[in-house]
């Protein structure tokens, strides 16, 4: 009876809990006035997806090369008829289908019978892969960090041939291997056909570069596009491959991207109501939400991503003239300021310590970055760049404040992070030198031009300075070299890191590039890494907003 | 021009080839005027599948065990409550349902997300099993003969939770061991649902065994019932696991069994239609045919399942009365006897060398099995059986040289493979004794029932005897014993064999059989074994038949 007591009072006690939570969420929730109109915004946002039947060029065989990518590099091994002649069998069980671009979608196959009698059902290993790499490496025993199941390796059985067969997963790739697992000896069958659906929300070709555009220039816009367009589905993907999900770090250089490529304002809406209608109920942005199997957010709180959505939102604004979105969002751009005003010293410094420990401060794939520099520069970035959004919006009375704490924090961090004898950005207790630091410290307008360009120029002959770990980064870096005028090293810088890519063979750009060594991945295993990621397609925005410098 | 010629006359030469072709083909089929009635008349019979939802009843481990059937058993390990209520992460990474009977059809999960996001896919090995061992061994690298395909892994890889999945592959199993093979340790998912949709075309519970009943032979009677229950799809199939189809010899004990039993007529006279339909236009018949994507044969002229089909026709027509499948059929049944009197020799004794050339030769999975004298018995009984179908029919006059045909191949038989001394039958050169000799040289009424006596219980003591090497073989051996009187020694031949797999946990009686070898496969590896076979069901047919031996 005591037993039962008890048990009794706790569970009262864990109703009332419940209740009082739910009281106490309820109230919190800061956008109850807002959430259901925004989320049903975003879905009437959501753009019906152009679908195009695409065939295999051809099949390839995927031979070792030191000098390729990643040691592996694709061959022509015959056409799109040698596929469908080929009798898949013990000594022909392997076959890799080249279909000529990156493509994202469904994958239907059609087997048939090709001599005497299936008497035994047909087990096919079918995998996807954006790159060579991916096809010839092993997947198993998985040594990487996240789920085995990104990779894009599917098995099927066929009972009764003839049959067609579609893979329900959506995959992203290019080249599709078929590995024999399972057949009977007495009778041989092939493909009869193959065929791809692929999906994007692109519905437009942009204009032609200007005719004095150099070839290589032309190469970079034009993976960019490919990238930008696969990342382009019913929200920007980060990667068609993988996570394949809205994060706001990735749809601000998507959007800026497509600004000046595909104009398909309509997405940049849709995700930027989207993220405001899944935010937490204090008030802060989720890094990244999900679409399926309703939309929800991802319980992830990264710093630097709330901040550039109100740079996102600024620039969405000011490209489209779309005002009433600006208004509708402007209480979560508001709100992402309390970041700034939470961590502010009172000497104009950000607490780095205390936000790192409360959030995840990203910045970069990049192991070692100290962030104190970064920090300091993104928040005066997104201070200068919300108050600019303000005034567009005729909202400056609401954030009166911002220009003087901008000042505030630029003038200590030109005390405490310039250091005059190098010309350069220091970051951290170890006094750190990092690309990132100088890029944000430039962005912010903390250094002025001329420090801007010194810092720049001599960056390069640092030996100990943090370089980017990623195209991300890389991008900050590309639009710090632009806003101090350096516009022949941003063209270089450009044409060195994204040309590197194509000259190793890119069709789409990757998450992860780092020209000294092609297998990093940030998961421990790099067929797990993403070739065509959003974050990577800014090339296309450089090019197209400053035609001055990459157009001649 | 001159090419243009060429080709136009070389496009000519082969339509007249085709067509010639095609006028000798068309001459030589024997059954051109009734063909395509048959097929009509078996897709018409086509039974409606009956579907049952199924769910677990629980979970179990695999656990080895030295003392269980091929060292492995199944060991409660919750109720259906603990299998929905568990999470499947690193810690739990693999389960293992039971389903409590063996069943076939359509397996369909239901995913659902337990603790936090799903950030990333989950990737799932369903291995079906129809004996524990077959959970508990790996099946790469593989081993086996036949198609790998055969064996019933199934690996699925779900993007968005909550998913209701349905396996597209029809399985047959009791345990569904689900293995992680990939996800996130970020978010915990479990089965919030489980289901089998299970099919057979039986339709009724047969009457229950008398009361005075020993509780083994009720059991061998209700596992033979389960086993042939499960056979019962479209057509009697030889194993639902594996080979799904139908087959002359399997279809002829199960049809025996059915007769007994279930009395699902319609589904072995469809049968008798579709073999008939698909025989070669030669007239004979093809050992096994396929039921999609369309009925067709398959090219296998075994000879023993030829003359089977006559036997089963005239049991069919026997046992339900139904004269016109009999004489639509019967043309079919009169070109079999074709294969008796080709290799009959003029001294009576059949050519088994020259049979063994042009004919695949089974009676038993038993390698060295000498087939001299079952060739020989089979020959008789069947030419004794058709005549009996003759004078159902009243056809006699078409064959009536079968007595006497009958009785030189009896005489020859007796006079060199009877030896008086040891009052057994012997095979071949090098004189075997085997289970399978003296079974068909009693069944073709050879051996006098006194000599059949001595030779049945004389075998057990014979050091070298050829014992049967699957439970196919063994019908045939227990039917010789009640056709020779020896009661007892069937009823103990029927506990003794078919008791003893249950004593080692079967669900549904097996293929293959050997109780000093529980490895023992025809392909290489036992798990490719199926454990549910058509072939191994007739206990029901003897249990049934003869309930003065079996029933008291």
């Amino acid at each position: 009876m005591l037993v039962f007591k008890s048990a009794f009072r706790l569970s009262l006690l864990i109703c009332f809990s419940f209740l009082i939570l739910n009281e106490t969420a309820a109230a919190q929730d800061v956008y109850a006035a807002w959430r259901k109109d925004w989320l049903q915004k975003a879905r009437e946002f959501t753009p019906a997806l152009k679908t195009t039947i695409k065939k295999p060029v051809g099949i390839v065989r995927i031979e070792k090369d030191a000098s390729a990518f990643q040691g592996w590099k694709a061959v022509n091994a015959g056409g799109a008829d040698q596929l469908y002649s080929s009798s898949i069998n013990k000594r022909n069980s392997s076959i890799v289908v080249d279909f000529g671009e990156h493509l994202t979608g469904y994958c239907t196959i059609t087997l048939k019978t090709r001599r005497s009698d299936m008497d035994a059902p047909v087990r096919l290993k079918l995998t996807f892969g954006e790159v060579p790499a991916e096809i010839a490496t092993p997947f198993d025993p998985y040594p990487g960090g996240l789920s085995r199941a990104w990779l894009q390796d599917e098995i099927i059985t066929v009972t009764v041939l003839p049959a067609t067969i579609t893979i329900p997963r959506r995959v992203a790739f290019r080249y599709l291997k078929v590995d024999l697992l399972g057949s009977s000896p007495n009778f041989d069958f092939n493909i009869a056909d193959l065929s791809f659906k692929a999906s994007t929300s692109v519905r437009m070709t942009p204009p032609a570069l200007t005719a004095g555009t150099s070839q290589i220039i032309k190469d970079i816009d034009c993976v960019g596009l490919n990238t930008l367009k696969e990342c382009m589905q019913t929200v920007y993907e980060d990667g068609p491959k993988r996570d394949r999900r809205l994060w706001i770090g990735d749809t601000y250089l998507e959007s800026l991207a497509n600004l000046y490529s595909f104009h398909n304002d309509s997405l940049t809406r849709r995700c930027l109501y989207l993220l405001a209608g899944l935010a937490n109920e204090d008030g802060m942005l989720s890094a990244d939400v999900f679409e399926e199997p309703e939309p929800h957010s991802h319980n992830t709180r990264l710093l630097d991503y709330c901040y550039l959505y109100n740079v996102a939102l600024k620039e969405y604004v000011a490209g489209t003239g779309d005002k009433q979105t600006g208004l509708d969002l402007w209480p979560v751009a508001k709100k992402q300021l309390d970041i700034a005003r939470k961590y502010a010293l009172p000497d104009g410094m950000m607490d780095y310590q205390k936000a790192n420990k409360e959030w995840w401060v990203f910045f970069d794939w990049k192991d070692g970055l100290d962030k104190q520099a970064p920090l300091q520069g993104i928040t005066i970035y997104t201070l200068n760049q919300t108050y600019e959004l303000a005034k567009i919006l005729g909202k400056e009375n609401e954030v009166a404040d911002l220009p003087a704490f901008a000042r505030k924090l630029k003038n200590a961090a030109h005390k405490s992070l310039y250091d005059k004898k190098s010309g350069l950005f220091i970051s951290g207790k170890d006094r750190q030198i990092s690309y990132g630091g100088q890029a944000w410290m430039i962005l912010s307008g903390v250094a002025t031009k001329a420090e801007a360009q010194r810092a720049l120029k001599t960056l390069p002959a640092v030996t100990d300075a943090v370089h980017p770990g990623a195209p991300y980064m890389y991008h900050y870096y590309v639009a710090a070299l632009i806003a101090s005028g350096l516009n022949a090293e941003a063209k270089q810088a450009v044409i060195d890191y994204w040309g590197g890519m194509i000259k190793k063979g890119a069709d789409t750009f990757w998450e992860v590039y780092d020209p000294v060594d092609e297998f990093k991945s940030p998961y421990g295993f790099f067929p797990v890494n993403s070739y065509c990621h959003a974050w990577s397609c800014t090339p296309v925005y450089f090019i197209r907003k400053y035609p001055e410098i990459f157009q001649r």
